[in-house]
């Protein structure tokens, strides 16, 4: 497990043996099943995570009702916005399948930077990615219909689509698990 | 002009007089006109903007319409994602008022940091803000019918809604603008 993030780590920056060892003594690791509650709605998000394998799903609930947010793959941090705010989580983080996720919190991450500067450039590297991703899904969602955006996800993250059930995908795309079926029938019929 | 940086700058660390001069000689202002574009689609960005006075726009061309995405104020850095990525833009940059902006570049932007380096943690807070900023609002975004995303609006930023035009809130609402009218009417109808 440790291997994964240094692997993970050693294709942005080169990492010296010392360092290795800082950030192999570091690692906490945690395995979590399926449907577990990373964080819940009104807590303060201590943890962020790192996932190793596995996929999470941020999800708000509003008139009683789930709605999908955001999903996370391996490779993907999340940094929960409660966690960068210091304010009460307004979403819920739950697993969609067993995960193994590294953990991390502020202070461990502030020790770890200041053991291996050169990680802030990573860091700095990982948010401007996640800025530009974020800003490019929020357009996409913006300037498409609801066949459109499933069409997108479709040439866009086709692996988002075998690992995420469809009535979690729906409320992604903003729409009734109903009117998703309509838009995959209406899809497979054109293909015909 | 050189002030309005260094003191915004100096609300979130302590700047030495040798650090305000490097600022000082660094900084690159223009003046913008109402209508002028910053960026265009298929352009390649090679600047980011600090805005020191006015708005501005982003906007993307589909079907013949301008679909508007963002809009940015005073104290708002606009870094385009064609900037961070190096690929084309997909959308355009335009000044919605006159404006004054401090330009940026990668390879000027980089020699500041090495000048002062403790400028990274400015950096690395606003990127967070930024991240926080995109992820509550694209939630808003789908979590909301187009008239609670107007009234969340009027409640969040009922700066923008005195700045900015009706027919360009419209499209950032994702609705027509007679949609919009409605949506207004209606509430005015219940305030009565």
């Amino acid at each position: 497990m440790d291997n994964y993030i240094i692997d993970f780590i050693s294709q942005f920056i080169k990492l010296s043996e010392n360092e290795v060892q800082i950030i192999k003594d570091q690692n906490l690791f945690r395995r979590c099943v399926k449907n577990e509650l990373l964080l819940q709605e009104g807590q303060y998000a201590k943890d962020c995570f790192f996932i190793i394998q596995g996929c999470v799903r941020a999800f708000y609930i509003k008139d009683g009702e789930e709605r999908n947010t955001e999903f996370f793959f391996e490779n993907q941090t999340i940094r929960p916005v409660s966690y960068l705010t210091k304010q009460p989580s307004q979403y819920y983080l739950a697993c969609l399948e067993d995960c193994l996720v590294a953990i991390g919190s502020e202070e461990r991450n502030k020790k770890l930077v200041e053991q291996i500067p050169h990680l802030t450039s990573l860091i700095s590297q990982m948010n401007d990615n996640l800025i530009v991703q974020k800003t490019l899904e929020f357009d996409d969602f913006k300037n498409h219909s609801p066949e459109e955006r499933y069409l997108l996800l479709l040439k866009k993250k086709p692996e988002l689509l075998n690992r995420i059930p469809l009535y979690h995908l729906a409320t992604y795309l903003g729409i009734t698990q109903i009117s998703l079926s309509r838009i995959r029938s209406r899809i497979l019929e054109k293909k015909d």
